[in-house]
């Protein structure tokens, strides 16, 4: 019985709120030896009252070394085990433009390439052209027609775009993602034919040379993008939602297009046209009462820690922190402050670091921690645990679990 | 998609050096109440400034309250899940003896023992003759003359020898380990004749029981050793490399042929004849420019653990940290020192108590400790896992490791 097996069939429904307020990279290093990391650097006194009355711990993201991408990042948050549910690359690249795949749908990473006369590559990323030059380009590529398919391209940065193929007529649930890449990751040699990596991927391999070979019509005579290669084909991944495995009327309050096409896999619905964490709590006060979960993502403890910026990141931090009494306004049941992995800025990357991670409701047991931060969460009395068991932790604290057994 | 998946998919490789520096049997209890164990008894002077800018945990080899032997300890250090990866007990014994198993050989533990004119057996292990006695007799059963097999017979200790069938021939790879144990685990019986546990191992069957039959031919007339039985009848494990998993050119480096053994299970090489700890160190020195990743076994830690003696566990403990600064003058990025299980002299056994358990690296996050022993192994940075995921830490924290997922 896995973890959604328990929390389908123990999930009760009451009028509790959660929150999971999540600061994406939150986890840091110290900058030196002896140091204090960005987290325990910044002044943060409305997360530091909460880890008194709460409840603390390390999460890790997948499992202990292992430094998650945003998708594994976030999916292990929503309770959803990473290392069971994989997106492929073309789905995440859809998601992270904010398209809305369906069931079904097969998402592609293309890149725009330069080939020569006689059809060999000579450029991979056709010069890196500008987006400028390329957005048009991609957009031109929706002329490709192809029976029974339809096709949507969108633009992305520089020589990159996304292809997405959605089945219809005899096509309809006809296409999946086991399709090889065409990128021959060489030049000199021609773009490769897309190989159906199964027998039932043939369909969908044979649209995928159709749609390069329509797209060089398109594209002659373009001076440095005047064919594509395609990578990462990747069916919509299968995810249960949030209603179905928690019984919880779910939203998600994000700025930037990944984390709300995150939410929106495991069937969040999406709030507002939020720009900033101000207008992310307006978005959450105007739709309190229609939820039972909340996720609330802040995006630039990560981009901070991933410009190496550690004092930008504490600076960053303080902004979290200072939201905080917003949402504890409302007055949720849980509070779940936390990030989908560690950014620190020492590493200016991801990495594999446990993340600090707090817990507030009305009956949690006390730890001792009297602050927010790397140091005291090791101390925390959720200890060391997996990023997917953070779910069951915020229904059974929002007494929407029952007793398992008898 | 399970631990190997994810470091098969992920390993990059670089110049980093990684060294498990590993004290057999490492934990310990304290002598007495309120007293300290042999670890933090001992002066360990190099451990506690690694631990100090490191982090330190504790390692359960295989799961909470199981005392493991030597060959899933070394698994689970190794990275191969105990539980999955399961050697058999002739394979085992064929490896402690330093007996290089092929793939497809088939290893028995066998035991001299002394049947009467009927046939049933009155002592099962032949009075424990001693080893002077029982090795030339084991070497007289390599007359033993059966087609289509390579007969290897290996003395051990006393009244046990080891068996090791290579199928050749029509043989070759059809030879197999389901073979139930002839040994009837009585007196006044005739040992069982050989009984194949699968269809497919009734070949090996016929093969144990000619065996036996020509053994007794060959021993007629021995007042003690004049029959044996089998036991324990294993195929080679089949154990991907540490090559293949993890991208390491790795090298072990042991003094008994046990540890060499299970090393080479995992493909590493075994280097040099070292017979003492410093000599192991000479031959680290040597070879450190060929490998990425070293495995250095200390066995004292556990023998006098096994002993009973706590002081000499405390002294072994003291030669163990005292080789400490040779392993860090060659500049390892990542040091790793641990057990492959608890030793209590108090218990004078194997325990599942957890190891302590130091990873020292340049990234680590700081944990507080400031000394190497079980108490603050309890409060560090690692916390309690699973020896299994060390090797995932390790090549993390080597840069070893690329992001999961995008």
């Amino acid at each position: 019985m896995d973890l959604h097996e328990l929390t389908r069939q123990l999930n009760t429904k009451n009028d509790s709120k959660i929150v999971m307020y999540v600061g994406d990279g939150l986890g840091g290093l110290p900058q030196h030896p002896g140091g204090k990391t960005e987290l325990e650097t910044a002044q943060t006194p409305n997360l530091d009252k909460l880890a008194t009355e709460g409840i603390s711990g390390g999460s890790l993201p997948v499992a202990h070394g292992i430094s998650p991408g945003s998708g594994p990042g976030h999916l292990g948050l929503f309770g959803y085990d990473p290392l069971k549910y994989l997106i492929g690359r073309g789905a995440l690249e859809a998601t992270g433009i904010g398209f809305e795949l369906k069931e079904g749908d097969v998402a592609i990473r293309a890149n725009f390439c330069t080939v020569d006369d006689a059809g060999n590559i000579t450029d991979r990323r056709a010069g890196r052209l500008p987006t400028e030059e390329s957005a048009p380009l991609a957009v031109k590529l929706r002329e490709v027609s192809i029976p029974n398919v339809e096709i949507f391209v969108e633009p992305v940065k520089e020589h990159r775009f996304v292809l997405v193929l959605r089945g219809t007529g005899v096509n309809e649930g006809k296409l999946n993602g086991n399709v090889h890449d065409t990128d021959p990751q060489a030049t000199g040699v021609p773009p490769l034919a897309a190989q159906a990596a199964e027998p039932d991927s043939k369909v969908t391999a044979e649209i995928c040379d159709e749609f390069v070979k329509q797209a060089r019509v398109l594209l002659a005579g373009q001076p440095k993008a005047n064919c594509c290669t395609l990578r990462g084909v990747a069916s919509k991944p299968s995810l249960p939602s949030y209603e179905e495995v928690y019984g919880l009327r779910a939203a998600a309050i994000a700025v930037y297009p990944m984390y709300k096409g995150l939410a929106q896999l495991v069937g969040m619905d999406i709030l507002g046209e939020a720009k900033t964490l101000d207008e992310q709590m307006q978005v959450l006060k105007e739709n309190w009462d229609a939820y039972d979960f909340f996720f609330i993502h802040f995006k630039y403890t990560d981009s901070t820690g991933e410009d190496g910026d550690f004092d930008a990141k504490v600076k960053r931090t303080e902004d979290y922190d200072a939201a905080v009494p917003q949402i504890m306004e409302l007055g949720p049941d849980v509070f779940i402050a936390t990030g989908d992995h560690s950014t620190p800025a020492m590493l200016a990357s991801h990495s594999w670091h446990p993340v600090p991670t707090l817990l507030w409701a009305k009956n949690c047991r006390p730890d001792g921690c009297d602050s927010f931060g790397e140091d005291q969460c090791l101390r925390g009395g959720l200890g060391q645990f997996e990023a997917k068991h953070l779910m069951t932790l915020a229904l059974a604290n929002a007494g929407r679990l029952a007793k398992f057994g008898a």
